[in-house]
């Protein structure tokens, strides 16, 4: 009997933040394929006699062992497993589903999506501020700060980021911001848009530091971190709580 | 001593996909005040003695009552409760908590927001796509199908919306699609794009509609049905299954 893979969006980091679904597919789980350490809480939700298989993969480089881990799901899956998939944040968002999940198609494995709280969504409301609001920003956009070498992507819709009517989050751009910035005020996006940097969303160390596009692009120039970060900027970037 | 507000996100409809803190807040709370119906098994998380207080609230409409809703959380507060505010989705995402959360920083009262699964997220998850893939969709965004006159809001980023590199979910637009699909062809977005219209996601009733921009906009001049509806466009939005 062949198994099944689902993939489960893990959250932003707080175990609070998991679907009541995350929490029992974790349960009914053989096997569970987890990225990070920071899995710790949310891993707590297996069985005891589950395999924990800590596949290494961190945001901001090229994983070498992605057909490892599509070679895992299939070979769990062929031997009849339940098996998650933990993916942070949700995981059709910046959650590179395409090679694993190509590799299960192809195998004739079955598969599900179980959604969760992007990443963006927790960062916002720690700040206490709406992605959208009426009349001022009736848009909101997520994009990625790096492609697979580490660098701006190319090809990015800069009239759509440079919108001062909407709110934009940028995945894992700290290091690519100050070129990101120039291009956007290139653009006509206002020096002066308010920003917000938040580090480590959900974790204890969590930080929400309010800024400008401009005076953050100056401050990532001379110093960046090593915390995982989301960049947000908008007209509601700046409001100290909700508007 | 005053009380507290917590806005939680009660995420797309299907009670699997509340959060634990969403669970957790409402089975402290003194008062719950929910927008409509559907949520029936998610109310019932909340303590038995426990107010439920239906404030009627409708998508597609603007609200008499709004002036009621605030006065209402800001009076339960003063009387020192434990306030839950329940907004479906995620609650910054096109939530309309500006008004709510201004009465609340007049009157002094401290609240949260609780993050949750954004509707988008779970419609690309039903249809067992992500919303966003390297390369031919790196920027995902969300926008409103109407405004508060019910038609298509003025001043929307056409040329952000027609750019066929990046997924959008429009959130209440069956009715305005066929004019928001003639304003983007106009700026270029092929008629052939690929289009879901995702219908009652997360109720038993769901529905997922495979099609093209050009096709969704006929179908929708001719009927629009009544069921809660998202719209989802772009290179993914055609797959089967995830990519």
């Amino acid at each position: 009997m062949t198994g099944f893979v689902s993939f489960v969006s893990s959250g932003p980091g707080d175990p609070e933040l998991l679907t009541l679904k995350a929490v029992r597919r974790l349960a009914e789980a053989d096997a569970v394929l987890f990225d990070d350490l920071s899995a710790g809480p949310i891993l707590s939700h297996a069985r005891p006699e589950a395999d924990l298989v800590g596949v290494g993969k961190r945001a901001g480089r090229t994983s070498p062992k992605q057909d490892q881990v599509s070679w895992l799901l299939v070979d769990y899956a062929r031997g009849g497993a339940r098996v998650v998939r933990l993916k942070s944040g949700d995981a059709g968002i910046f959650g590179r589903l395409e090679e694993e999940v190509t590799a299960l198609q192809e195998a004739g494995i079955g598969f599900e999506i179980v959604p969760g709280v992007p990443s963006a969504c927790a960062a916002a409301a720690a700040a206490g501020i709406p992605l959208t609001r009426r009349i001022c920003a009736r848009r909101v956009q997520f994009v990625t700060g790096h492609d697979v070498t580490g660098g701006l992507p190319e090809g990015l819709n800069m009239a759509a980021l440079a919108d001062p009517g909407a709110t934009t989050v940028v995945y894992m751009g700290k290091r690519t911001f100050p070129a990101l910035a120039q291009a956007l005020i290139a653009a006509g996006l206002p020096h002066g848009t308010p920003a917000l940097l938040a580090e480590s969303i959900g974790h204890p160390d969590q930080g929400l530091t309010r800024s400008t596009v401009g005076a953050l692009a100056e401050t990532l120039t001379q110093a960046v971190g090593t915390a995982p970060a989301l960049i947000l900027y908008g007209p509601l970037a700046g409001a100290e709580a909700a508007p």
